[in-house]
């Protein structure tokens, strides 16, 4: 049994961008000569979450507005130095998208399912964002 | 340190159904004879989910209930193609349920709390669906 | 490749508390011996959640109202022997905060993000809660 335990780096461009990282863990378990076993994904951060979905645009935009109508930033939230959003941004990675999750690694490749994509999902602002990738196995 | 991955599938009937998996998790632990550890367990869709809770049918059709007055059917959602319950079900998966957990391993068994059920949540449509589970111990 | 799977108790002392853990996590990883590798972190209650956020008692508060928000315990909830309460809590427990986590372990230590501490919420009532923790790693 091997571990190889790596943090990557996320560029995020605009609030509610669905920034995919699918590659990126893959790269991680490529690098890890590890061909079976589990690859885990975590957001190091309170304001982006991990996520796993279909790589269409139109859904990811339906994720957005869903975020919003859940969680309105006209509420008067507490947690308001940095602005509403700030506080929105908390509650959707925690309460809405959460920020790990763990995909299975078969034949040297991340094993995800047909429509199964992974996102970082930036809820802030443009960021440089830091996800870490561990992976165990054979 | 041993590694044992498996698909198991995973029938459901209807949408809403919450079938119970924790079972088929602890056959997976049992054959792989690893008595100490952990399982994860991870639905390989986007429209079906894995959860943890009571086995109280009337639960359950709360938390259905739920999912419908969080994310409406109604509302005009952009990924349209499959209907709006498939829309809804996606946004169940990732921003509700979650698609992934993970339990204990105790004595050649998945160690739950009392209360604690492991379930594969359909959120669109009966299906034949699979689950990946990684067992990982001694 | 090393485990350490060890229980911590957690007491709790009144609903919508955020008990930090952070420190509990830490003391089972120092207690493995394991430098660098993984932490799983997973609640053994259906009503009381594990989640990663900032210490900022004012955006617990946004998180205890958001819950209430989403699921009023005002609706007619099928689940109602032990009231009310209890019915939100399964349901803030798997479908908004989610029961588990993972984090990495580097130099020995917990290492989450700059603005990430581990809780445990209380979303029921005043109890002792317990936590399971798996450490894999070398």
């Amino acid at each position: 049994m091997q571990l190889k335990l790596e943090r990557v780096s996320v560029r995020t461009r605009t609030i509610g961008e669905f920034v995919e990282i699918t590659d990126q863990v893959d790269d991680v378990v490529r690098r890890s000569g590890i061909r079976e076993g589990i690859a885990l994904v975590r957001s190091r951060h309170t304001t982006a979450a991990v996520t796993c979905n279909e790589p269409d645009p139109r859904l990811h935009a339906d994720m957005r507005d869903a975020v919003y109508t859940t969680f309105p930033a006209s509420e008067p939230y507490r947690h308001i130095e940095e602005g509403p959003q700030n506080a929105v941004a908390h509650l959707a990675t925690a309460m809405l998208f959460g920020e790990s999750t763990w995909v299975a690694v078969r034949e040297s490749r991340v094993d995800v399912g047909t429509w199964q994509h992974l996102y970082l999902v930036e809820l802030y602002e443009a960021r440089m964002r830091e996800v870490d990738v561990a992976v165990l196995g054979e």
